[in-house]
């Protein structure tokens, strides 16, 4: 049976949000073993000192990620932010199965990297080893990789959207707009003013915009999708909720091609993947529907535009956006059923 | 001096919230005295048993329309529902002047309302007669008027970000894309699951798709700007706050403009105005800005798509988008200073 | 093992808060089989048309519950409000079990009854057999029970708090103010103006002052841990979120009683038990930390005013207060283990 | 009339909440004209960078302030957060009118002052000269005061509700109990993690139990009006909206005292004043009543408990609770109508 097989796991970054998510989901989950938790700013702490939602559970107390017994695991997540993650990941034993959930090791291009986040990369080896961790679409390459870099939550929601109906050159992936729209848990626990509850809440502000680093990752996967080169809009709003995430893709469609083709492409595309779920016509996807949970729906509209159709997607940003679907991975990487720990349903109300 | 004029002002729609709105706004307005507030199903009750923030003035107490003394005021604002108004509104005294916060008045062709709300017009000759509210373009008919039908507050906000740069042709008004996000009064006081606390908190979900009513008023007043028909996209969406409206509209440039000959057309077209201000280059507007105000700002970005820029705009979606904009147009009926009564400042944090 | 055993389950009362958390909750239990949905206003949708979050499972489609075939059931919950609950579940097979989350089974007393219902009861002889809830204090009587009530959400936080230090005489049972606050699901999903979005968000109102029926309920366990009869404050206020439930508990210590007497008393009585977890010294619950979870959190601490000690509770109003101890319940009466289905931790952030 | 005098005021700790809403109600109040804003860290950048939802008006830009042109005012306010604020305000001119809204001046008694806040006061001589600036209560010493301490927002809330019938000998000063629940911008705009928006929404938690310093405040005019020494409890908690504040006191009748009398006493106590108004019997007040306003709303009910009543206090903690109680002292200091710019209604919904 699926809960009889214990894999011990370390988690990097574990004071943030990423990392609080994925031990929430870790520590239910039947097949892992918490033996971990680093987290260098709070070492020596117990964890639910950090995230007092854990004081109903027994866990590792955290430790600095120098000091950490690495070999005492089988696979190790990372919740790090993007730069550090890199110069971690680089340290860990290399006999280790790793899951990150950084931007650090998703552009597969270095180049495109260092543009992008304006610096060299510091394991650019690695780069080139990991596995775009887009579950839907890379099952197979992630069950046989070592180091998994999962999409970040924005590039989850639109490429689950777009990837079908591009690789089926159903609408011209030159013409792409993805007005996308985020809980503030996506913006992190680090200290700003914007997130205050004050001044986020009852409010919402577009940020940004033109210039946002999730679009080289999409633009990767869609030209990969559509055999070649190409830009994409993507413009980011910080709504006030927690978490969930929407995004409203409007799309040109190829010539002759209807809506309904496009939600027929989806339908085929995900009909055998228990967590993307393609509604149906005239049903509208909420966040409220994913909401704690590692689902996915995806719904197809017509445009009032003759010729253009708009696809919408939503998804819970720290799940099937990041720590879900790192579980996911995981799961795929030791050869346990996708679904293991993931059931969980949406939170509503 | 302004405050030494007095005029007599009626309400119909009192126990709505742009009924409310409008009569926070009056009862502060130098020039105001409130003496009928009708509001049918509440009639005989005082207005604070209705809205509760009320109990610290004195006001008149409620009263069904079909009984009101109309003839003892100078002005009347209508908050009724679509296709109530309408039916009131042609009732009332000749010599009354008459801002309608519906959108009865709004289209100015019969077959397009006909088409859109699926009904009838019962006072189409009024139609003729009526002027579109939208302060900053037609102050001047506005000033001669005695009906304004004010825009709704989606037309308002995207009408004023993409009026200036489509009659100058700055941008294709056949590729208008705006996505659209609105607080949850926008969707009214009437009694619906959707709106509940419990089920619209902390979630995000668009509504009518391809087929709000909203896009036809907007699709009027871009293709006067642009001298010719026009369809929009225009696709809302629902944000847990409860005022506050931002939309998101994608642009095609025309041939060599860039993005900032935007900035400066409207920046141009509102220098004179009190009430819209154009954001400088880099700063991104947000609804916290304006949140209880009558201003609206306008940002212009460009995209990571060549050739397409994108403008922001946001406005309070009861203040300029609707009891606001009422009174800055009733200030112009009675020629009094389009800014009296509507100097508050946006409630931040 | 635990999953091995399969029981069949009926919900009453399938379209309100409490049956959808229930659904949630059984959906992903080891032992249950939903077979039988019940939501009369309802009858005939699927299930995620009225609750679109379970757009991601099979479930049956809603009935009649005057038509549903209850004897295809092992086991019976409800989510009716009180009145109908009664009604319908005395028309149930007499063989089933029943765990009714309602308030129509928990006084024992049938003239206390019909003081604060204001209605005969249309099932006394029922009353008879139901056995309180309350799992942490009646698991034995809840193990061999057929009809259980289950405490309201208000009663089951304040008891928790109360039951030790009353039964163990450390407080002044006729000096106990409760200060209670409540997300906005525990108003259910009624349509009524003051929940709405607009109007409950970032707002703050009590209700019920000196009036709500959950004070002849924690009246009647907290007199029975005394030994007497007793009269409680009980002052709820309604908080702008969807759940969580805290309540604050001011009591007057028994002579040469210390505030650490009254944490010492909590834990010892809730050190067995998997569910309630009694802060350390120092450590303020806060309803984030148990949201969405079976848990329930109690601090202790000393009170400015001499003699006199403050106990605050926490818990998620939908599931330790409603659904989440209904199962626990059932549980018990099944011969499972107490938590199966119930694990899941706090959703934070 | 009262707008032609001109009032030339300065702003200390211009980039905090407190500072701010000064600023929004300065702005449009006919008498002020604001020409120094000091706020140190941020000195050298325009209003509208550190607060953008001024850009709509002109206003001085950031200085420090020690290089501000204070010989160029009439009056100072101070935003500046307790302890930073003595050491300031000695600094200043002696002939400038002060209005203080921090912690620093409203301990009357220099031990207390050290006990409660761990320092020596820096300005002890001019504690001696500060007057306690609860306008309803202490106008007449306001009118003559060079120099004000405005109460804090709970302490403003409280002593409204339970002045006049601790000075009437209704209620046992001695067994008062302050549950106070306040919105997040009563944390301030420091950043804190467990005011962020995805920690503090859709949450509740009490803080600072037992040991607030806001209780020693409110024992002190507690005590004044018992005519001897007092104690009372004092529990706070941070509700998940930004502005508001709502205390619910529970207190035990004097003998033969009924609940109505206490609504009596509290009306002949405010019926002359402006801003306060005691709700009818029967009716609740909410934070929703007063949100953005500088209105106080006080409500009595009998309690379940024999001999006890509960006096229930809402207002805006950063208007009535902070800047708008210092304008309406301003207002008294220099012979201005109480109600200068202070009219607006609350913003609801």
């Amino acid at each position: 049976m699926a809960g009889s097989k214990r894999i011990r796991i370390g988690v990097l970054g574990a004071s943030g949000y990423t990392g609080a998510d994925l031990i929430r989901l870790a520590a239910r989950h039947p097949n892992m073993e918490l033996v971990v938790l680093a987290a260098s700013s709070h070492a020596g702490k117990p964890l639910a000192e950090v995230f007092p939602h854990f004081t109903f559970i027994d866990a590792p107390a955290l430790v600095k990620a120098e000091s950490a017994d690495w070999n005492s695991c089988d696979a190790v997540f990372s919740g790090l932010p993007h730069g550090t993650a890199q110069d971690l990941i680089r340290e860990l034993p290399r006999d280790l199965k790793i899951v990150d959930m950084s931007a650090d090791f998703r552009l597969r291009d270095v180049g495109v990297y260092h543009k992008t986040y304006g610096r060299e990369h510091a394991a650019a080896d690695l780069l080139g080893e990991a596995v775009y961790g887009l579950t839907e679409h890379y099952a197979e390459e992630i069950a046989g990789a070592r180091l998994v870099a999962c999409p970040g939550c924005y590039p989850t929601a639109s490429l689950l959207a777009l990837i079908p109906v591009v690789a089926n050159k159903l609408v011209d992936p030159a013409d792409i707009i993805i007005d996308a729209k985020s809980g503030i848990t996506g913006a992190g626990r680090s200290l700003k003013q914007n997130i205050l509850f004050s001044e986020a809440g009852e409010g919402l502000s577009p940020y940004s915009v033109g210039t946002h680093r999730h679009a080289p990752e999409i633009e990767q996967e869609i030209g990969r999708a559509a055999g070649r080169d190409v830009f994409v809009n993507f413009t980011p709003h910080l709504i006030p909720m927690s978490r969930g995430e929407l995004v409203t893709c409007y799309v040109r469609l190829a010539e002759g091609v209807k809506p309904d083709d496009l939600r027929d492409a989806l339908s085929f595309a995900y009909q055998p993947r228990p967590f993307v779920k393609v509604a149906e016509k005239g049903v509208i996807p909420a966040t409220q529907n994913v909401r704690g949970s590692n689902y996915c729906q995806i719904g197809v509209f017509a445009d009032r535009l003759p010729g253009r159709a708009i696809i919408i997607s939503v998804l819970d940003n720290l799940v099937k956006g990041s720590a879900g679907q790192a579980i996911q991975n995981f799961n795929l990487m030791f050869g346990l059923p996708e679904t293991a720990g993931l059931e969980q349903l949406a939170l509503f109300p």
